[in-house]
Parts: structure tokens; C-alpha cells; sequence
């Protein structure tokens, strides 16, 4: 019953793969060893199959009267997807027959066959059946089964491609990859972290056992800090494994890898030649530090494009300010794959509302689409989307196409009263709009918050029904920016206000050094006007990375910890290590990260990161093959003083 | 107060490295970061400085006639160990004083000095005081300071470069990186694991809460065998963060890093070419399966130690059975830089004596030093050591140089009767005695077990003893050796007695194959006889790595499990998505791992793993820079449905 002898003994050493065999191996006598595939093809002569492996597939003639009766026998029987091994001669295909697939030009005639492992006659799926895919949660239990399946081996061999070149490139640039501690230490709130309880130890004092607590890391952003700080290493890189509870987030796994790199001695301010006075005017729309970061990272992501994409990327890529991104596309990570770009049109506004918006610190912004070349794709769109609440929506009348304002709700809102007489003629000619142009106006704070503003939003909703409709067709080639010159302090990020409490947080996080020019700001108390060395890298409006120089000064961070974020004193000393570092002679550092599973879904042209992952979990974290996350017992908690609630 | 505006502002970019300065850099305009070095040497013109990166230092001199007198006033007030920027001319040094240190022909003229972050004057200690060597628990606490030594930030620059010498190797030799999860199901047992609490979902049901774990992955054996079964990949590699509990093992680290492989195709017995015999006689002493993975892993060990310490290792490495090791050897690991070998003198022994012990299936070994030549470094050492109590030591009496058998205990014990008359004429000859000699003898069964051997163990400590007293110098050529053939099943293993209670357990782990030879007597229940395909690595007794070809066939496997480990049914079913991908068709396949910090502490002539890893944790595993475990707070463990015992 359990004896298989024959299949589990000796058995001779392959000596190619099935995908490599070509006409120069003619004649060859060669042991394969993949999974069977059923041809069907069957004449009175001859017989056909199939052997797979991860390379390709070969073609296998077996004639009954070369290696006997039993040897077809006993393929014909053995299950689809069983592995085997057979011995043959390499044989040329007819021209005719020839394909160009890998082995495709050739055959191997059978002389031997041995069943190494036979496939289960009722197995859950058929991996190659991809017309009838299985269900999502069906293909991640049985991930082993999925995993045959093409796409997914490739996904896998090209993330372990672009992983090593990734390595590569640093290399060649002097970085040094260093391994950080996935156990770390606890915060005091816990949020967004993984908790690794210990094993209580054995003492000898009498005292209640306490639970004691790692926490998995969540980036290595202090440890990184700390090693650049140390001198060992003034470039530093590594391809970390990161754990973040985001429980609900839509494409988020628990575990991810990070991309991570952080450089000693970078630059603080516009880049100059040494000696070169900084007061020069410098047209480099980069204004920032850090472009020794800027330069590998655009050096990685050019190598990646050409190896994987063949695609020559620009030598620079764009820059655009926080301030002109939110202004002109209404969004921190601007899609610039189609233009429709937003306008502040305060400016052309009949005076009284002009003058009434400019007492409120307010500007109007309006979009625009109308009758040009350009506006086309957007047609179709534009008369099915309205925007949310706070955009009003207005078309120019056939007869009247000047009178468009004086219909605004918005412009009654300002203003407080009606005013039928509100002139639209400079506006239209501004906007270029004209009879059957629809406009969306949207007025809000003329600093921008956040990552949207409402029209950012409309013009993203406006593309993504244009494309749905068929209207517009998105370029190829990759649209890669910069952004930079973030706020440095923001009270508009919802995820920070859990920590926050109303307090100032850091848009990004609390080491990010403010820009030169802003630092007499900070120290002023305009915590609001005070911009911070950060920059993102955005692709097709998705943000691919970021990162910032950081502040190396301690006296700079502690006042930035105590006097902008108001940390009390618990909060303040889980930073007591990194704030000892930078009076230790730590350098001007920065550094950058981007997530390597976002950029391989890119890069293997799928929107699930469950595509690019070889065990993933799912959205509500479960992993179906391995059954995690389960139960405990008492006992176990137990050696961990812990017990269930 | 809090504002050092001049130190933070812009500087310009740092133009070389103090460490890459060269004499054809002369006259050339330098801009250098660093930390200052205060030289102490100041005539009436000239002072001297140093300023340091991680690639060396650079001397600067400074001539206040030139540069000014604030220029060296700020540099004689800056603090050592802070960082600065300077701008200067390099100029050659004189030939009498140049060094063939990094920069070392040349020195730089300063003109601008700019103090980048001023070093604390009172820091814990200095790290390059390394006469004054800090203990290790101030040196781990304040890490960044003690990575500055120059012997860790080379260790870690050592560190990453093998790591990408394996990643290069394994990927021209077509190997695919794999992330796995480090998130996985906990086990019943929860043995060595550290688990995972989630937080508890928001859920509709009026159920009470229920704690639900993730464990960290202790290594990734499942998943690389699900993976490889999968035939996504054929050859698989990762450097895999692995988390263990281990409190109190000397020299481990709660989380370390392994390279781990795993290859689909791989042989089942001898090596031999396609169509050629089994049965032919081979004079390979590797007779088990695995080929391919014994060819990959030497490649790799064998570029390492070409690049990194200027070695050609030999083509193939030594092979012996793990019945040889034990028997020669003592040990299961040989130190093979000394002899000293034990001897089986069962078939010597004087009649009465030999027969006792073959009717018990017993051996009397033993370990021999005497006058000649190649026992001279342990004469000394010999007269200290006694080994332990099993362990008889008798010496050959100048008088009567055959009786000291008759005076053995052990002969006695084993014939229940003194026997006045055992000779040891033969013995004497074949064991080279002579008088003044020194014999330890040993009996044990026939079958080795576990390993060591009480000699092995002694034979291990008269080497010790001899090197302490500098009578024994090793070599300093790397032993490498593979051992095979190890029992597939023990009871002889303390640490998995704690889960086997009085059950078979696997020697290794349970999926490795047994030899082709032995699955006949594994089925018949002969299963202590059984080998298996496993492979340890050793360098000059220090084991550092191994693996095996595993079962591919699930009627095996499950045979192993239910008839031979006994597993109860729990434990089989945590088996069941690996049985059920063997069902599917799964390659023949096998593997390797090998502790990459130890590997590294050896490449690092270091005793001590925690001088490879850049933030270490104590030998009980705390973090004493990052402070951690640290406890944590009842509201926060509700939220995993946990609370504290």
C-alpha cells in the first residue's frame, strides 16, 4: 500500500530542460524530467505527449515499436501533471511543424519512461486551465497548484531579476546592504505594529512575571538613521521585509519589502559647484537637498526601465512642487498621462468676488471642458460626472455665455447676496471657454492640505470614465515626477490625527529636516509656512517611493519634537537614542524608500501585489495555505504571562 | 538657544572621500566631509588635523596666515568625533612622511572650515579608544558610537559583499530570489516559535473574542518545498531572516539570516550518467542523492573564499560517512586540522574480552598518545586531561608495558570478573604503544548515536588544552567536510525529546528522504538501520550548514508521519497542504541552508556573532539600544483579546 519502490529509487541525472532543447542538440540522447502533458494525438504508429518544465515545453514522439508496449502503456496512464523522467533521442521536427516557442523546434523520440510522482486524478483546479480560472480564494490555498500557472511564474523569476539589479546598481554605487532588526521595540500606543510577545524567563525573584513585548518593524527608519549616524557605512541600502496591522486597506499585505536606502553627507540646499556663491539664481527646479539620493534613485529606476521595459527613460525626471502639483493637477501624485489641467481663476474674477475671496485667504479653481481638440476624450465623460458636494458643476449657456456666473451657488456663497450682473467675459476668454463648455468650480484655502483637492479628484474620476468609455487611451511610455517642497507640518492627515490629538504632525515623519530657506520660519512659530526636504517619486500617478534629508541637528529635532509636535515626555524618550546619535557627530544624511511590491505589480502589469508575492495574504490577512493566523492555548499564553481575554 | 542656523544651512556638496585622495589629486580643489581628528602637533605656522570617513583619513594642515585665524580658531574648538566640512587644496606630502594608508601620499591646505554637527565632549566612551575597550553592554547600547570602530564597519562592508557574492553565484547559476512569509501558522506545540497576536476584527457576531496568532517563520522549509513543488521555480535561493526562541543557547540571536536554497530535479542516489548501470561499482564516497545540490553549495563556498581570503579551495570536498566520522572522529562535526584519530580495538582485544562485547553490540575504543612525532603537541596536554567519568585514562607502566589492560576497569566491568591476565601484546603494536604511552578507553554501542562520542568529546579537549599551552598551532587552511549517511531516526536527541516524548523523532527534520538503499528496511520496520539523504557541512568542527534530498512521494511521506514518527492526528494535519502539494504531481527535489552570521563570524576571524550584525540583542535577547522587550498596557493587549496572566 505505501511501497512505490520503483518511483522513489535511483534514477538517472537530468541533463537538459525541457524549454532549452534546440536544433543543435539533434541526435542527442537526453534524460528530461518534468510534468506530463496528454497530447491526444494519437495515430496508428505514434503517440504524443508533451513534458514541462518552468522553461518550456517539449514535444515527445513515442512509437510502440522502438521502446515497447509497457513504456506507452504506462505513459497513457499516468495522471496529467504527474512528473516524470524519460530518456530519448533528440529529433529535428519537420519545417512545416516547427514553432518559435522554446523546444519548439524540435522532438524527442521515447526510449524510456519512469513515473516520478503522480498528480491526484481529482485535483482542485487544472493550473493551466486560465479560461476557467478558479476563484481568488480557492487559487491562494492551494498557491502551489496557482503557482504553475505562467503568469505567476514569471511575475516571480522578473521580481527576483529586478531585485538583483536593484542590488546590483547599489553595489556598483559604493552602498552597502545592511541587515536591520525585525524586532524592535514596542511604542507606547501600539498603533499600526505587530506585537511579539516573549517568553517569560526564569527568575529568581518573587515578583508577578510581566509580559514583555518585541515589536515587528514597521520600516527600518530608526535603525537606518542610527547606522548612518554611526559612520560605518555612509551608503547604506536593503531590500527589508517591513510589517504593518492596516487591517482593511484595500491591496495591503501585513508583510511587505522596502526598497530602502539612506546616504551620509547629503546635500541641504540647491545644488551648486563648491565655491559657487548659493545666492546664484539656479533655474534647477529641484530647490531642495538631497541630490545625491535624487541621482541614485533615477539611476536605479533608468535600469530597471531599460532591462525590464527596454525603455529609455529620460536622464532627469520632472520636478514639480507640492504647491504647483496641488495647483495644477489637484493632487500630491499627479497622473500626467493626460493633461486637463486645473486653474486658480481668482485672479480674472469680476472684482467684488475677487476682492471677497482674497479677504478670505481663498482662491477659486475651476475645470474646464469644452469644445477644443484637446477636451475630446473628455466629452462623453463630462456629461456624466458631477464631483462631490463641494463642486458645482455649470454649463455655458447657448444664448447666454457670459451669465454662467451670476448662476453660481458658489459665488452667492461668497459673496452672501445674488448678483445677477457677475460677468463672465474675461473668464471665457481665460479658459478658453465658449457655448456648451462645462466648468466645475471648487473654492477652498489657497494653501493647499493633503493629498486632493475637490477638482484633483473630479479629474481623475473624469479620466477614468473617459478610459472606461473608450475615449481616452493612455500613452505607453512612463510618466515619472518628482515631488517636492511638502509642507513640513500638517494637521489634515486623518491616519496621523489617532496620534495627534489635534496637535501638529509631521506630514511625512518627524525626522524630515525643514528646508534651508523655511528654518528661521519654524523657529518663528509659522509652523504652517514651513516646508520640508522631502520628495516623492510619483509613476502615472501612483507614488512609487519617497523620502527626505534628514535633520542631523539635535537641538533642531528636539525642538521640533517638544515645541512644534508638543510630544510629551513618554512619547519623547522612545527618541532618546536617536536624539543621543546626533549629538554624537552625526552627519547630514537622507535617504530614500520605495515599495518593491507596488513597483513589481507595475512593472508586471497587474493591480494586485498578490500577483507579484509567492504566498500572499489575503485583504483581511488571512493565509489560506498556511491557515494563519489560529488559535493559542492557555498553556502557551501562559509561558508568555498572557492569558486570553 | 535651539537655533544653530550656520550649521544647518546649505554647504556644498562633498566633491572626494577622505579615504580615495591620491597623489594624483595634487593642486586639485577639494570640498571633504568627515569627523575632525584633533592631531595635537601645532608648530608656530602650521596646525594639523585629521578628518576621517569609513574610507580613511586625510590629514589637513593648517596655515592660519592663509586661511585666516577664525578658520583654526573654530577647528581648535570643535570637538573631536563632530562633523565637519572643509574646503582645501591637496598638496603631496613630503616623501619621508608619505604612508601606505588610504590618502596617505597627500594632505590638504585648508581654506574653509565649516562645523557641520558638533560631537557631544562627554560621549559614553570614545569608539576608537580600542585599548579601552567599553564592556559590551555599554558598547550595545550605544551601538552607533561603537560601529564607528573600524573592525565592525569592515565586518559589515565584509558582510555585504559575500552577500552579494552568493546572490551573484546563485543567480548566474539560474536560481530565482524568493521572498516567503515570515508570517506563518503557529504550531500546537508553539516550540521555539515566537507568536503573533492579531487584532481582533470588527465581526457582526455575538461571539465572545478570540485570540488568533501568526508565528515567525523559524525558517522557510515549507515554504521553499511548496514552492519548488509548485514548478514555479526550479531553483530557488533566499537570504531568509529566521526567528527562533533559543533563550539561553550561547551565541544565538533571537532572529538571524540564512541562505537557503532549494533545487526540483534532484538525484536520488549514486552519480552516474544517463543509461549507465546502477549497480556499477563507484569509488564516490557521496552515495546518496543530491548531487546538485552538493555541486552549487561548493561553487558558492569556493568563491567566497577565493575573493574574500585569497584561497582556491579544492575541487570537490572531502566526504565521509557520518558511521566514519563518529567512528574516526568522535563527532558528527570533525575538527579534521588534527589527528589524533580514534581507534575500534574491539577485534584486538584478547578473546574473552572481544566476544563480551560483540554478544552486547558493544565496542571498546580508544584514543592513544605516545612518543611519536605527531603526538608530541598533546604530551602535555595529556598529562591534564581526564576526560569524563565513562572514560578510563591508563597509562603504560615502564616496567611491565603489556599489563594495562589487566588493570582496566572498564575490561572488568565488562567481563563482571578481574581478569589478571589480559594481555595487551597486540594492542600495544597496533595501537603504536609504547611505554609512558597514555590510553583512554571507551565502550559504547556499535551503532553511533547523537553527535559526539565520550573521545570525540575528549579528543576536542586535549586539542583545546594543547593550544592553550601553544604546543598545538592549526593550520590555516579550512577544513571542509561533507558528512552523509546519518540516521534518518533518533531517540538520542535531547531537544526533541520535548516533543517526540519517547517517540522515533527525525534526525534532521521529517521530510528528508531516506537513502534508496534503506526504503526497503524502512517499510519493514528495521528503523534505526534506515539512512538518510542528508548532508552536513563542517569547517574545522564547526557545522555550517546541511540538507537533504526529500521525499517526493506523499505515501512515504505519510508513512513516515503516522507509522514511524507516530504523529497524532493534530500534528499530521499540519501537514496536509504539504502532502496534498506531493499528491499534485511534486518534483524530486532537496535542499540546503547555512547560518549566514556564523559563516560570517568565521570570515570575520571573530568569535562572536554579534560583531557581524550591526544591532545585535544580548546573548537573553534584550536590545539595548532599542530598548526592547518592553512591556506593554492592558488597553492595548485587549485589543488582540488578550490580557495579562
Amino acid at each position: 500500500m505505501y511501497l512505490q519502490l520503483s518511483e522513489t529509487g535511483p534514477f538517472p541525472r537530468r541533463t537538459h530542460t525541457c524549454g532549452s532543447l534546440g536544433l543543435d542538440d539533434a541526435d542527442k540522447r537526453v534524460v528530461l524530467q518534468g510534468w506530463l502533458v496528454h497530447k491526444g494525438k494519437v495515430n496508428k504508429k505514434m503517440s504524443f505527449f508533451g513534458i514541462r518544465d518552468s522553461y518550456g515545453t517539449t514535444q515527445l514522439v513515442v512509437d510502440a515499436r522502438k521502446c515497447g508496449a509497457d513504456v506507452l502503456a504506462a505513459m497513457r496512464e499516468a495522471s496529467e501533471e504527474s512528473t516524470v523522467l524519460i530518456e530519448g533521442i533528440v529529433t529535428q521536427r519537420p519545417e512545416s511543424q516547427r514553432r518559435d516557442v522554446p523546444a519548439g523546434h524540435v522532438e524527442v523520440l521515447v526510449s524510456s519512461f519512469k513515473l516520478l510522482n503522480p498528480a491526484d486524478r481529482n485535483m482542485p483546479f487544472m493550473p493551466f486551465d486560465i479560461q476557467n480560472l478558479a476563484n481568488e480564494d480557492l487559487r491562494l490555498r492551494y498557491r502551489y497548484l496557482d503557482l504553475r500557472r505562467t503568469e505567476l511564474t514569471s511575475n516571480l523569476k522578473k521580481r527576483s531579476e529586478v531585485a538583483f539589479l536593484v542590488r546590483s546598481t547599489l553595489h556598483e554605487q559604493g552602498f552597502t546592504e545592511v541587515e536591520t532588526p525585525m524586532l524592535l521595540n514596542s511604542t507606547p500606543e501600539g498603533a499600526r505594529e505587530y506585537l511579539v510577545p516573549t517568553r517569560v524567563k526564569q527568575s529568581s525573584s518573587d515578583t508577578a512575571p510581566q509580559a514583555l513585548f518585541y515589536a515587528l518593524s514597521q520600516s527600518p527608519q530608526q535603525p537606518k538613521q542610527l547606522l548612518v549616524a554611526s559612520g560605518a557605512v555612509d551608503r547604506y541600502f536593503q531590500l527589508a521585509r517591513c510589517f504593518r496591522d492596516e487591517d482593511g486597506r484595500k491591496d495591503r499585505q501585513p508583510e511587505f519589502t522596502q526598497v530602502d536606502l539612506e546616504m551620509a553627507w547629503v546635500s541641504w540646499g540647491k545644488e551648486r559647484a563648491a565655491g559657487e556663491p548659493s545666492s546664484q539664481s539656479d533655474p534647477d527646479p529641484w530647490r531642495i537637498g538631497g541630490h545625491e539620493v535624487r541621482d541614485i534613485v533615477e539611476t536605479i529606476i533608468r535600469r530597471i526601465w531599460k532591462k525590464i521595459e527596454n525603455v529609455e527613460l529620460e536622464d532627469r525626471f520632472r520636478v514639480m512642487t507640492y504647491n504647483q502639483a496641488m495647483g495644477r493637477y489637484g493632487s500630491d501624485k499627479p497622473d500626467l498621462r493626460f493633461g486637463l489641467e486645473i486653474q486658480d481663476i481668482t485672479s480674472h474674477l469680476p472684482q467684488p468676488l475677487r476682492e471677497a475671496m482674497e479677504a478670505n485667504g481663498e482662491i477659486l479653481e475651476a475645470l474646464v471642458v469644452t469644445n477644443v481638440a484637446e477636451h475630446t476624450p473628455f466629452v462623453r465623460a463630462a456629461s456624466e460626472i458631477e464631483g462631490d458636494k463641494s463642486i458645482e458643476r455649470l454649463q455655458v449657456a447657448p444664448s447666454a455665455s457670459s451669465s454662467w456666473l451670476s448662476q453660481s451657488r458658489i459665488a452667492e456663497e461668497i459673496l452672501s447676496v445674488t448678483t445677477p450682473a457677475l460677468e463672465a467675459f474675461e473668464l471665457n476668454s481665460t479658459l478658453g471657454l465658449a457655448e456648451g463648455g462645462i466648468v466645475w468650480l471648487s473654492r477652498r484655502p489657497r494653501r493647499p492640505e493633503g493629498g486632493w483637492t475637490a477638482l484633483g479628484r473630479l479629474r481623475l474620476a473624469l479620466a477614468e470614465a473617459a478610459q472606461r468609455r473608450g475615449d481616452l487611451v493612455l500613452g505607453d511610455e512612463p510618466q515619472f515626477l518628482w515631488v517636492t517642497e511638502f509642507p513640513l507640518f500638517t494637521r489634515a492627515d486623518e491616519d496621523k490625527e489617532f496620534l495627534a490629538h489635534g496637535r501638529w504632525s509631521s506630514s511625512h515623519h518627524p525626522f524630515t529636516a525643514p528646508m534651508s530657506e523655511d528654518i528661521e520660519k519654524m523657529y518663528a512659530g509659522k509652523v504652517e509656512e514651513v516646508r520640508g526636504q522631502h520628495y516623492d517619486l510619483v509613476l502615472n500617478g501612483v507614488e512609487i517611493g519617497g523620502g527626505s534629508v534628514r535633520v542631523h541637528d539635535a537641538a533642531m529635532q528636539e525642538y521640533i519634537f517638544a515645541k512644534i509636535l508638543q510630544l510629551d515626555e513618554q512619547e519623547q524618550s522612545s527618541f532618546n537614542h536617536l536624539l543621543h546619535a546626533l549629538r554624537c557627530g552625526a552627519p547630514p544624511h537622507g535617504g530614500f524608500a520605495f515599495g518593491f511590491d507596488r513597483l513589481m505589480a507595475i512593472l508586471c502589469k497587474t493591480s494586485s501585489i498578490r500577483d507579484v508575492i509567492a504566498f500572499p495574504k489575503t485583504a483581511a490577512g488571512s493565509d489560506l495555505l498556511f491557515k494563519s493566523p489560529s488559535p493559542s492555548t492557555a498553556e502557551v499564553l501562559a509561558q508568555y504571562a498572557l492569558r486570553p481575554l
